[in-house]
């Protein structure tokens, strides 16, 4: 609460009405080691950024992307997993086991939604978004794998 | 691109391993104000970041939570809905009748999870969280609301 307090101090992002003034959306995984705005260039306030576990396009993601396109200013989506993600280096049952260890109690009830192919998960989520209903065709998407060694973004899809 | 290979080429986070190095996982909205890790004093590396329409604690982000729990080194959560939130401001109703107008096509088969009563939600939602089996008792868990003009958090649960 200190810390945010001194973000209040100096704040000056008030009365801004919560567009993508770039006109992007991100969909990216929760990864610590991600920063969607700088990894783009881009700066708060630029973008709509939808994140979870595998950077994947589940339903919320294409409910979110619906908003984002018809009323948040996007044109352009980007879909971005990125390199050792734990996500797509597991399998469902070793997770369950691991967490299980951890927790002291067996954990295979709880569904995790690895991917098994993440190239193959990427084409195929920029196709949900490409072919959704709600998305027209003057939006750009784009496919990338960002690389959490070296900063880059290598677009594939 | 040409702004990531900028971004890239003073790239010191390479080798790091994501797991969250203040313990921290926000659940937040994908909202263009909102600066998870500035309005916290955090820096890259230190937070998972779960983010959705709304910031709302669905199957996804306990599933997500789960795993920065067990996993990633995560012992304190906060969820984080903001104030002036579109989700938080519509109804369902007027949602597809605005996407619809700018879709040109009916969108009333679409599912957009407004939220009613924000602090009821956010109160439910960190209780979600909180008596999740796989959540441990050692772990903080805070609901907070965001305000978009100000900066400031204020805790609610």
């Amino acid at each position: 609460m200190e810390a945010n307090r001194a973000f209040a101090d100096d704040f000056a992002l008030g009365g801004f009405d919560g567009v993508a003034r770039a006109g992007v959306a991100i969909i990216t995984c929760m990864d610590s080691r991600i920063a969607p705005l700088s990894m783009l260039g881009l700066s708060p306030g630029d973008a709509k950024i939808f994140r979870n576990p595998g950077g994947r396009v589940t339903e919320a993601a294409l409910e979110a992307l619906v908003l984002s396109v018809h009323l948040l200013n996007v044109n352009r989506i980007l879909v971005i997993p990125h390199t050792r993600c734990a996500m797509a280096s597991s399998t469902e049952e070793e997770l369950r086991e691991r967490v299980g260890a951890s927790a002291g109690q067996d954990a295979h009830w709880q569904h995790f939604h690895v991917v098994r192919d993440q190239k193959a998960a990427l084409a195929d989520d920029v196709r949900r978004v490409r072919t959704h209903p709600l998305v027209p065709e003057s939006v750009a998407i784009g496919g990338f794998i960002y690389d959490v060694d070296t900063g880059l973004l290598e677009r594939l899809a």
